[in-house]
């Protein structure tokens, strides 16, 4: 594995080999010191054109923890503002030779180009409504822990899945781990055709909300309001809020964050013993730790990585 | 000593504590390798809600110089700006296990309350108008390099005190010490009752200002203009302000930057030798390093920390 | 050499001693560890008063292959933005004890005036339309790589002169290493007497271009629309743009970045053989460890400096 472009890149050994490196980041986490030396003397670049703090400081992170050193390259206040291409922008950041470039955009479609202008390994953190498949990664990370396997589990996805690359990804990753995977959301917010395209079940509503094993809310965001996607986001909620009364005691449930509360989620939910969300969040350190170490370390050298120290 | 929340939770003894660790680190300072690797390993995550380039550039200064990593999040383009609470934000962040959390608030109290949402320690780096306990220990330490001890000592708190958080962890600390404190500015801007609530002398005028051995002035902020608190900033001057004129020549200047000259202070006295102004600029690493050490290094063991070591 | 403030200051000899440094952090580049331990514990200080990722990143980048800590301060949101004048906050940011200070800011001639405040070793990222010392080293060190060395050899710089600090610092780089330069423009973006002041011939048309073994071209930037320095941009390609029709197959193309295409270069002259301008980029960086080494671990001690070594 040389980049992360996309979940349909990878195959079921490849995503349990991910998640297994990060398992064993994972117990690193739990000492004083939580740095390995994995990385030491490498340079990760995020080269971010979308604000996203969260995702961002957890690259950041992730890197900082391999003993990598970070450059943050943010789109606004560079030279991408004076009106330079993507192409241009990649031709120079490579010039400075970064091990990894983790990127972020709203191009869909748009990491894929990358390798094409630069050495450098690329980790693909969202690209417009494609994919964002380290989201993806750390999901399933998160089920196995809980569940062991995905295999045969039901999920259903909920709310606004046309415009969410987490959707996309998750759709791949959870069906190349074995499990049943279920939309349901508004029809306005739901592609076309998604059912033959993806072998998922489509719902329109949450009558039958009580099969899934495990409920993954998807974020409302406000300006799908003013496109008029949905009447407002009260009647949205009337309809597709997970709360106390829709989602069962046995019933797990995750959210990519960050949470509307009182929109797609019910503070109560948010809260409960059921709610995985936290667990995602830890997640993904260990698991962008991973996917880095796996495109740094272990796929360079063409033989298996060698186990990850303590620094 | 697991977080530092205001200067309340200390006594003189704690003050001198994290007063002679700042000592320590000093003396690292003046060499050519002014790191340590106290806390090599540890993650200190700055969670600033307000534009502070000074104070959290010191934070992270002091972070590093004890072989911290650093990750910052800003407010301004995070999550939070798209409606997050600060309890989600904190409990999300701390899904990333950061050994301490430094916060910067415009809420008073808030960071008191984040010990319920996570492990990390909790450093208080200024909430609203109620505290700024790091600004108000490395003053002591500022005043305990020069004076000895800050027994007896008559300080006078000049300026805008209804508003400032920094007299407000000032009058705390340098009681706490043994020093007599005096209020001076105008009436507009003092608060109610404060001389019974603090055991504090309150003028409105600097008649008498040669009484002190310390003076110790506040930011006078533009935005108090025209909320009409004084009538303008050179009627404010032409009263209050510390110059050449009413500075006697042993007497001590303290300002917790930045100046505004003309308002507040004189060119001439900014930069005279009685300014310590500099020496607190310079405190603010070794204090916060302190401060940092003590809380991540030393309280969690139960035992006595070890003296540090150089890198 | 304790500070690089201008390229006024340094010799043939010190250009090469510097280029010679830059060309053995190179090889280091080469390796998978990029890291060199030369200035392990030092702190080097961002004063950025304008936005420029590009160079801001350059510097990072080079600070930290030299295993030093970066702490950057942008003037925006900072107390830089309250009024503080740039004598208080290069005093405040010195009582950091920073090893040294790289600052870019608007105002010609700034730097200089910094060792007045601060014992840091100073850098110039850029001040205004003074200089840009960085920028024509790392032009320098480019071009004896490719052509061994500049003596004779005949440089056009050609664009924007009049408001362009690259222009300024390479016409005094390239003269001292021996080159001839001649400058190209429209004749209302030449400064006046620039001929005699700088010892450069001066062409108002591109008829004799294939005299030049180097083109230098400037960006043109769009605000000099607006103020009418030339009637159009596209008025400007037509006359001034370095296209494969008038660039020779031998000649050497160079630009600062970031590059307008279409505007003074053509894309096909940017993406062919002939451009430098990646290797540029590549230099920033190699180019600015060799100055901070140079101004840190060299000239301090006023012996030798040692070898770098690889961490």
């Amino acid at each position: 594995m040389n980049h992360l472009l996309s979940i349909e890149d990878l195959d079921r050994h490849a995503i349990e080999r991910i998640c297994d490196r990060a398992a064993s980041f994972a117990e690193a986490q739990e000492r004083d010191i939580k740095k390995v030396p994995a990385l030491r003397g490498r340079t990760v670049l995020n080269l971010f054109y979308e604000a996203s703090t969260r995702t961002r400081s957890s690259f950041e992170l992730a890197a900082k923890r391999l003993s990598a050193d970070v450059v943050s390259f943010v789109a606004s206040g560079s030279s991408v503002e004076k009106g330079e291409s993507l192409k241009d922008t990649v031709l120079t950041l490579s010039a400075h030779r970064p091990d990894a470039i983790v990127i972020r955009c709203p191009w869909a479609g748009a990491p894929a180009l990358l390798p094409r202008w630069t050495d450098a390994a690329i980790v693909n953190a969202g690209d417009g409504k494609h994919e964002h498949p380290t989201q993806a990664l750390l999901d399933v990370y998160t089920l196995r822990r809980r569940l062991g396997s995905l295999s045969g589990a039901n999920i259903w996805i909920v709310g606004d899945v046309l415009h969410s690359r987490v959707a996309r990804s998750n759709i791949l990753a959870f069906r190349a781990m074995g499990a049943k995977v279920t939309l349901a959301g508004p029809p306005t917010l739901m592609p076309r055709d998604v059912q033959e395209a993806f072998g998922v079940e489509v719902r329109t509503t949450l009558d039958d909300l009580r099969e899934a094993d495990v409920v993954y809310a998807l974020r409302m965001q406000h300006e799908r309001m003013q496109e008029a996607y949905v009447p407002s986001l009260r009647e949205y909620a009337s309809v597709y809020q997970i709360d106390g009364r829709r989602l069962g005691p046995r019933q797990l449930l995750m959210h990519p964050g960050p949470v509307n509360r009182g929109v797609e989620l019910s503070g109560d939910v948010v809260d409960s013993p059921q709610s995985l969300i936290l667990e995602q969040v830890a997640a993904g350190v260990v698991v962008r730790m991973a996917v880095l170490y796996e495109v740094l370390a272990s796929a360079r050298t063409g033989e298996p990585a060698p186990e990850p120290q303590t620094a």
